[in-house]
């Protein structure tokens, strides 16, 4: 193990790409959605258009242009806004669309598969580390999406209960709070550098994992490691591996 | 299962007395302590006096008295009250006590043993719904003592992430918005008569679970459900065989 990650109290785990497969699943969800209802676009595509406004959306949070909300707001807000670029009018000719639907295809966000490593690699990383997500997601999000992939967390820090989205530093100081630890005991593990940067300014330990497919075949983002991060890994199962936790038994 | 459980989407546990035993834990940590400093009192005897002290404590905070602090804060507090009263000085005649001492005794409250019937029925009623803690316990102090005692919850709930303490409505309203259900959904498990009174009062099912020996021995209070609670159970088992949550494989 390297030395700075030797006196870590707490691995906390960015989720949506680094710990479960965000593209595929929206997509799987959006598919018939887009069948019923008569829209015209790639379900990937789809995945890719709503992601898109992902940060944009954070960003009115992050800069007090509005008040703080929960990400299923934010998620909603811009699940119509990608529907009627493609045509959805919910007033009148897509009143068709049923809220139900809207608000079912917006919990696409807690049916994402977990990468093949991730139960396997989390599981055994929590044999020797409290785990947690330190997610942008709100609590029900993730305690949802927990129980569908079976994500054996030990607690869910993060954005809400910070009450600020990474990579703002209170998302990170504040999870560190929560859990009783001083910023250098807490390692953030995440398959964005960007989110490695900020983790680290406040004093954070890193560790990269590549997840070179989580926006699909023509990844061009976040393929290396871009600092020298604390550790790097091809998958959790291979984390687990590096900081000596030991094989689960078969 | 009665009818008022059927629809239920969340379990949140009180968790002091109702899924671990504080009063052994809380007097087997002490014990070591008191013999190290020369502190003449059994130790069941200080475990009573330092819960004693526990709902004051809140209530200064509940009746706006002093500004929202974790409940780590408060016991800390507590303890040296309770150790002031048995002849403790820290400035002068007990300067002996050494903070690592203090603070590691503090910490007594995550390693408390759960009942024995605890951990199969929290793992059998998760299979079925999703729990978590609602104590009035912190995040961290909840994370430690479920590691401690192999509480697999989904989530974390409770008095910090509604910065109140029960039996004040938010803690149990900003639970359940949390997790994002109406109150109805979401059952109450507890041993204590007036957590389940005020949950119920919010709209909450409630669960009564008998723990005749949290207090020890001379137990007098919470021996029997004081009202028509949604289901009465004398064990987590029993409430998942009550709840229909299947059997573990051995």
């Amino acid at each position: 193990m390297t030395t700075s990650l030797q006196h870590i109290g707490f691995l906390g785990f960015d989720v949506f790409g680094t710990v479960v497969d965000w593209r595929s699943g929206v997509a799987r969800a959006a598919r018939p959605f887009l069948e019923r209802y008569g829209i015209d676009v790639d379900p990937f595509d789809f995945a890719d258009e709503w992601r898109s406004l992902y940060q944009p959306a954070m960003q009115a949070v992050r800069s007090g242009e509005r008040p703080w909300v929960r990400l299923d707001v934010l998620q909603r807000e811009n699940l119509e806004t990608v529907l009627a670029r493609h045509g959805a009018d919910f007033g009148a000719e897509f009143g068709a669309i049923e809220g139900a639907d809207l608000a079912d295809l917006n919990r696409a966000w807690e049916r994402l598969d977990p990468w093949p490593d991730a139960v396997e690699g989390l599981t055994r990383l929590k044999r020797r580390f409290p785990i947690g997500a330190l997610s942008n997601s709100h609590i029900a999000g993730m305690l949802y999406l927990s129980r569908f992939g079976g994500l054996p967390w030990d607690a869910i820090l993060g954005a809400e209960i910070a009450r600020s989205y990474k990579p703002q530093p209170q998302a990170y100081l504040k999870s560190a709070e929560a859990i009783g630890l001083p910023p250098h005991e807490v390692a953030l593990v995440a398959a964005h550098n960007d989110d490695l940067q900020a983790a680290r300014a406040c004093g954070f330990r890193t560790v990269f994992v590549r997840r070179p497919r989580e926006h699909g075949p023509k990844q061009s983002t976040d393929l290396v490691p871009e600092h020298d991060w604390d550790a790097v890994a091809d998958s959790l199962i291979e984390l687990a591996d590096l900081l000596g936790c030991p094989q689960l038994s078969r």
